[in-house]
């Protein structure tokens, strides 16, 4: 039986991520990083979604990454950007909303996990196209952090091998929800807003590039259908 | 002026690490991480010895690796090897104290605080000779986790270098101690103890080791003496 652990915070990325291994992996494991970000409330979303999928285990890893700071997402004295234009969102840098090396913290997290359940594959919803310049996205990174933890884990020790999965990774954001609605995702449920409401601020890095990809594919973003029909807005 | 973080739960190894560091560098910083190990002790008695090395900085870091468990450092249900003689501490392949991916995750939350820090340089008192199999101390552990670091982080995009330094790699516990006595390195509120008492149990793996090599050196465990001192043995 192939098994697979899906990090997955609740945002598109991850959900699409989770219904591709819905498809090609027997029985899949989430986690979910409780690491201190502002927008909480995609962690309850994620419950949701993550029962959706049917998830043999869902954890909810809790890691308060403001001990350490340096992010706009998760420090309350830094702001979140706001109505960047598109080229200062993919052109700008690294933006205040990178959360320092917490893709490595949150893989190496997610294989400890995997090594104390025997399960050598995990999946990652990176891509390097539609991202606020973060350096945690990108092929040579997954290739390093993989030959990390196949260095130094007793799974390395004992023969086995960890796979990381990135099955994003060169798609843009439309591709990604093009991908997700062929395998059926709901995205109903999922969060992108840095911001912390269910109702999305439009404002942010994540709403502008989120409604820029729906608008791209001709669609109406399900999670407004939805907000619409609870008369939430 | 030159700063460096140093990783230190407080035992032989880093205590040896952080006055390495104080005479080689201008600023020292350490993080001692409070991960649910069973040896909780440590922690207080590192806050005084980082305190008498004068460190700028002593950050304790929370994160609760008993959500991942595997490991008999934190796991109630798994016990701590007792009495095992030095060809099955040495040769017996990965002990059941080995946490998973422990140093791979401290050593990447504390890159982390470096990025925040503006810092280029940690240190960590892995060492291969004299450990209970652990996989993640190793010279190609290090190499590889450097790499990843210098791949995926905000530094590498600006041009910075994150280093490494393991200066003990190469030295087994006696030369550890003789190294940290000739740097002036006090001992004598060093914890190695996995049972979590002040008093050292003198029968798991660490207390073994540690206990073998002051032998080896003919000299008296400073802990003991202080203990001694003190009434409380």
């Amino acid at each position: 039986m192939s098994k697979i652990i899906v990090i997955f915070s609740g945002g598109i990325d991850s959900t699409t991520v989770l219904y591709w291994s819905k498809k090609y992996f027997d029985e899949i494991y989430a986690i979910t990083f409780d690491y201190g970000q502002k927008n909480k409330i995609e962690i309850d979303f994620a419950k949701i979604i993550a029962k959706k999928v049917g998830v043999k285990e869902h954890k909810i890893f809790k890691i308060d990454l403001s001990q350490i700071g340096g992010s706009a997402l998760i420090n309350k004295g830094i702001d979140i950007p706001k109505n960047r234009s598109i080229d200062e969102i993919l052109g700008g840098g690294v933006a205040p909303t990178y959360v320092p090396l917490r893709n490595a913290i949150f893989i190496t997290i997610a294989s400890a996990w995997a090594e104390t359940l025997g399960i050598e594959n995990i999946a990652i919803g990176v891509h390097r196209i539609d991202t606020s310049g973060y350096p945690d996205t990108t092929p040579q990174f997954i290739e390093s952090i993989e030959n990390m933890l196949n260095t130094g884990s007793k799974m390395a020790v004992e023969g086995k091998k960890l796979k990381i999965y990135t099955p994003l990774i060169d798609l843009d954001k439309a591709g990604i929800i093009k991908l997700g609605l062929s395998l059926g995702a709901d995205y109903s449920y999922s969060i992108s807003c840095y911001a912390g409401n269910e109702i999305p601020c439009g404002k942010c890095d994540a709403c502008i590039l989120r409604k820029r990809a729906f608008k791209k594919l001709g669609l109406e973003d399900p999670l407004i259908v939805r907000l619409k029909k609870e008369g939430k807005i």
